[in-house]
């Protein structure tokens, strides 16, 4: 099969650089190599900075009533490419195409949420905020953002980002994870067919040397980054180091209480799609399932068949597969030896996924489901975010042991709780210590229009992506305060 | 005359520590030594943490609504004690009686602001977000604030910060300027006095130990800043290495342009205040005077004029001396050596305001007002934030040579125009590039309702003080999505 | 004993206007003539409005931090003098000195949410609507503000009015209840003492020819009212004939269900306040428990203790007296008429508090507490407004019954569930038809901050009393849209 | 030529009712009959209503991010048959096409606006009002919306009503002007192809008792409507006495101040638009030029120049024609003796654009432009709203005679200015009595995302078309205040 083209796009033109080195681009399901991303270096990113900058000061003019147009343009484009981005989400990343509809569903829902930018841009006026002088607030944009993606959502994350962005008047550098560039690169074609002015968008490909040049170059305003918590961390500590705004979102340990009073058969049906939904490869997966009391009891054994009941298979072909590969090899090696630590540290593996194998496909990266028992505190698997298709269960003896345990978890993405019960629910979100909570909903990523608000070690800097928050993000508030003096009431220089 | 004594307060106890160093508090404008302030290190840091850490839960359930009444007392207590702060901040830091009205004053329209905290508290609700499932987003308080406070407001910086941080719900631990320590002190008697509950706030004292040990703690949530921008920088940086949201305001270099349709009186009158008020001890203080054609001809001889009339005397004591000491002997010379670097590198020095010598008072840190013409980009005197009564001229042949002279400052505080037309207004606002905007206005720090925008090297962090901005500085977003099953909507595990 | 001065408020001094006709004010549980309160007419009205049509430029040009600071100091009096406050509504209205107190004390929280109008006030500016074209929109004050008010909340109601239109820069002209006049002459001689300028405030007294005469003024820009939803009707349409803006908020008919998962102790504490706290005179009364299904059997015989122990009595006097009089006697007959029509329609009259005796106080107008149980949709106490310490009950196989029940009422203020379910707090928040819901909360009146949001027949009009919506009643959006040409953008009449 | 169909649609359906009236609608530049629109009558309302009525719950309950989808469809269905619905508009109404696509494109920016629900619909709420207590602010659809519509925009009025109400959950009734019927059937049957559920949306035709029905009809919620002033206060007076919300925009007398310093280039091109464009029918038309000092010797020549330039003709056929004709012949009969009105009561008739005659179409409702020069307060042609190409001209000296002149009018649409001066500008748009204000902007209509804030008797109602206000007329408050008990906290009850 002929490898698919993985372009970078400067100033309008697409374009495959020359690089020393390129990086495979895999089916995980199939293991074959399905393109070869080059990775840019400092060159290519100082002529992405260079066409953003000078195409920043027209975009930033245009009316955004005219910017919104281009938006509802793309939106609509979007809708007539939906199965086609979603079969190539598929390819390049293993996901089902159910959740590959998802992850652009979800994605277009911000560009949407752009469409509304004409109100949420409003600065703020007061008249006379002392007598004769008003008072104004504006919010500029800020100038070239770049966006650096993670692997496992290849068309939410970037959008994410670059909607809003735009929306507020920026320029923007999409470097979109080299493992699943594809994707990315079919939305920015879509955006350039909406009507995006040349030079306001950039498509950048590449590794850490990439990355650095976009964190160090003088003329990057913004950097928006998903990942993993070490990897934000770094990017916020290297991007604020060089002067920029930094918004990192990083990894995740989520819990999700399941009460006594719980629906059994939805907290089932929830954490069974929060757990293995996507591999595990998500931020908001509900990794750890905390059954208070005699919860485990009805909750443990179901889980169990639920877990066990999921195929493994070419997602991409075969619409039963509820797993394909995971992003790499290396990658399902990692998961495997979290699990093996998980029994070497004394928990009962209840469900054991590894060695899934697929007859057809023994190349593809395969993990069946998992789910390990009695993990408690201190573990390394309790610790460390899996990233695969793996439930931890602990068993706690009650609500409070539970905000306790999340309250010890450096992570703060998400936190569910399952319970047919008001006050507990209530107690539940207004104390525990996560920024995005689940009241019987297994995985609360909230829609385009609320923030995504990690807190703690799962993410650095202040406005998180998505909501009115990113508005913020994208802008800088600009203050005037401005008085006009009558005739005569300017002193003697006045009157000569 | 008797020291002043300079406590600390922690857990609602106000004590003197017995620290290896104490450093010296002086009247700027006599010389004399009023007070000794102690220079705490880690041990006391951790004290002030460990009491706040403890009050915060019960601080952050008591209802906002209970917030605020405790912040109205607080307004009423500090109108009751208006003058006698007023005069300690003439004491200890050297301006004028009606500057140090103006400090308080501007301080109290904080305090009055967070007192509509139930309003600007509020999160978002919408319903039906999916069929069934609402969403709400909340914003909580972070936990322990610190601020860490320069010497130029001792009221007005100081309450850019607590009100706010104590109004969202956050527990506080202020660390005024070692400089001007007194006023801070009963700003926060009488905090404790409207009925805040013990440990919610801390009072510290020191220098870079303190500062270093405050950055470090693991339970500080938050740093709010006001100084220069280099050390701006170094908090910045420090502190979300640490894991805490940061906003540090730091210098500035801020333009007034004079157009030739000027009101001449207002413009010099703006200006005088602008350049020389508090000696030009402040971050918006106007001090580049950039005149554009014309306007140089009838400006610079009124301002040389309007300078040179200022009067340099001990402002504690005498209602006309407008200049009194600058806050050190040490940045009297620092501002002395920069106008020499001025008229070394070939400016025109109009006014010279060194050697200002005072009949009574011969210790104190006097300097008059000094006009430097002629400046040029590149000089010295140009790059660097001078901070003392010198005004800077700059003449150029119109708007555009101006506007481009403010993109090419690292800073971006404020600039400011002076013109009766409202189109070179509009330019000059809508394309300067900083924060804070005057149109014939020569200070234009925002009021309490709008942020305090610095851009560039004049901030650093996302979300500025003062405004909507800090309540999203002193809080974070929860996001909680909720479902309820119906009976029966639950699977077999339901029924059994 | 002296009869209490009545006096009017015109242009900043106060008076006692010679009236044809008094009207007289009881002490409800003692029957005694306590005030004489002069009924105006025309005249009075027309001189209150030209007052405070004068005044009303200054007023509105008044800086809204100054007009802030003035709320301020009144806050700080209202404190002062709670205790005084809230004993003059216990004698001029018969409620309990704690019911008293939070009267006064919702109402306080009014005038300190209006201390936040810095923030709300601001309008909205975008930059760039068209290419050099901005367009902003600030809220104006509206002008001379009218507030007629109901016997019922001597502070909270008059409250809920003139702190938000006076901090929006309008003029103000009360009304109070010619029944309970002295609260609101005292509340404004502090409002006076706060250092409001004359002629901003106005105080009149009187019956329908001073509404009238309020309603029909040219000079009037807007009319609150707060009264039965008849009354409230007829204000709101005269109004609006007239040109003026109205909310006009009426009566209730408020129900509380009890589901069979409820705390009863809770729901039982909760609708004795509910039904009988302040007599049943109030507009968020309890007035209708809904038992569903197994609920009856714990709730109902457990009211019935509840309700027969709160003891009659002179609430000026004897803390332990729950229930003082009723507003006056005509009012106490008509309750008892409608107790009567309940027996006569079939109910079981389970406790009857008519002929309440109380010893010393043969002239109090006192009802005890009544429950009336097996009340149906179509008697004449299910339509009609009691506003006397009366609960019908109701009961209902299941939540859907009850919800159909409240679709099938006229009015549209409260309605309250006891449970302790999620699923059902949601299907009745969400589905039922009243503007103020409760869960497990009896009596869910709106705090300052968030609209009294009576729907369909207790309120008329779009914008309601409290929160951002008082806001935006009290001023009107003026939009400006401005554009400046350059120099030689004009076209050849621009040369000549 | 075929008549074109003038169908309804109720419940999903399009047919031709069979009614005992119709009413002809003409191209006015022709004279020709175009359609003959059948005048419904309360059987049809009561259809249209009962399908509203059934569809509501449904509606409502779709999520909001599913209503704009559908309306990020239509926007696109908009776009694709843009220039088809513009040359319908120049066919029905008379205006150009220049004109016409101005109309659908301002009209198209609210559906633009309305995708931006998701944001604009948000609640509020605030966690903790008291110890435990949650209180939230939704905002719930009211019902059935109606929209009654004026000729002078076939798109934009009814596109100022539907998007908005639809994306806040409402069912909506159209009634278009029964005189341009074509150009609303063609924007809703494009509103059913974007995949409107049945019932959601109906369109019935007709004059007054088709408005009565509507008006009067018990399950309408609320009344928009647009056109003149004395059917405006009908329409208000009626449909809240039948308790409906009501919105009503009304007719105007716009002034535009030439200020002595103005771009009189920019002013005069703005005034012949202003004035003359789409003949002068609309409310925002700036049909009063005020000449302040010396302005009016440059002014008015120049405006009477480019007055006698504008060439009347068949708009839909010639490219020149600027002027089509008016909306009927009665209409252009009226306008005709207005002028001569002016005449007679001492004006100098500048340009006279009566019995303007154009060649091959002899039966067109033709009228040149006119500019009627002296015009005083108290004359006929300075109070009545013409509504036709007829530009006032009126002789101040000085800017406090203009702000007199527009505090005497009653009504309170738009005031512009044209001027150099910050100063000025200031002065004008603070001041001046009217709710829309130009600045260098004759036509000061706002964009989408601002109110379409008329005052006085421009405006009937308290919240206005567009912007922020839009949502709240289409939506009400509910508050609910929640809590929820701990075991244990319930009293004895509790127990058994």
């Amino acid at each position: 099969m002929a490898l698919s083209p993985c372009p970078i796009l400067i100033n309008g033109t697409w374009s495959v650089p020359e690089t020393a080195e390129t990086s495979d681009v895999h089916n995980p399901s199939t293991g074959e190599v399905i393109a070869k991303v080059p990775m840019c270096g400092a060159d290519v990113v100082d002529s992405a900075v260079a066409a953003a900058t000078a195409a920043f000061e027209g975009w930033w003019q245009t009316p955004p009533v005219m910017r919104v147009r281009i938006m509802m343009r793309y939106c609509a484009l979007l809708e007539e490419n939906f199965e086609e981005l979603a079969a190539m989400i598929v390819v390049e990343h293993g996901k089902t195409m159910t959740e590959a509809r998802g992850d652009l569903r979800r994605g277009i829902e911000v560009a949407e949420y752009a469409c509304g930018i004409t109100d949420m841009l409003k600065g703020e006026v007061l008249e006379n905020v002392a007598p004769g002088i008003d008072c104004s607030m504006v919010r500029q944009p800020i100038g070239v953002c770049v966006g650096i993606c993670p692997y496992n959502f290849p068309a939410l994350v970037p959008m994410w980002m670059y909607p809003m962005a735009l929306a507020c008047g920026n320029c923007f550098i999409l470097k979109p994870s080299e493992k699943v560039p594809l994707t990315g690169i079919k939305l920015i074609e879509l955006l350039e067919e909406a009507g995006l002015p040349p030079g306001v968008f950039s498509v950048v490909h590449g590794g850490k040397e990439c990355v650095d040049a976009l964190l160090e170059h003088p003329d990057v305003a913004a950097i928006s980054f998903v990942g993993s918590s070490p990897i934000a961390e770094y990017i916020h500590k290297t991007g604020t180091a060089h002067g920029k705004r930094v918004q990192a979102a990083g990894g995740a340990k989520n819990f999700v209480v399941v009460m006594p009073d719980a629906d059994f058969g939805k907290a089932v049906e929830g954490l069974t799609d929060a757990a293995f939904g996507c591999s595990g490869q998500r931020c908001m997966a509900g990794s750890t399932a905390v059954t208070v009391g005699e919860a485990s009891e009805r909750f443990i054994p179901a889980i169990v068949d639920s877990a066990s009941a999921l195929k493994v298979g070419p997602t991409h072909l075969s619409p039963e597969a509820k797993l394909g590969g995971v992003i790499t090899p290396q990658h399902r090696d990692r998961v495997s030896s979290l699990i093996q630590s998980a029994v070497d540290e004394g928990c009962d593996l209840l469900v054991d996924g590894r060695n899934a194998q697929v007859a057809d496909y023994p190349d593809g990266f395969y993990l069946g489901a998992s789910v390990v028992d009695k993990v408690k505190p201190g573990m390394t698997i309790f610790q460390e975010e899996v990233f695969g298709p793996v439930l931890n269960v602990m068993r706690m003896n009650d609500l409070e042991e539970a905000l306790d345990l999340a309250g010890k978890v450096s992570f703060g993405n998400g936190a569910c709780i399952y319970t047919q019960s008001g006050r507990l629910a209530r107690e539940f979100r207004h104390r525990v210590k996560a920024g995005m909570i689940g009241i019987n909903v297994g995985v609360p990523a909230p829609l385009a229009y609320f923030p995504f608000s990690g807190w703690d070690y799962s993410f650095f800097g202040d406005l998180h992506l998505q909501g009115r928050e990113s508005v913020m993000f994208f802008t800088r508030a600009k203050v005037y305060t401005e008085r006009w003096f009558a005739p005569g009431e300017g002193d003697v220089w006045h009157q000569d």
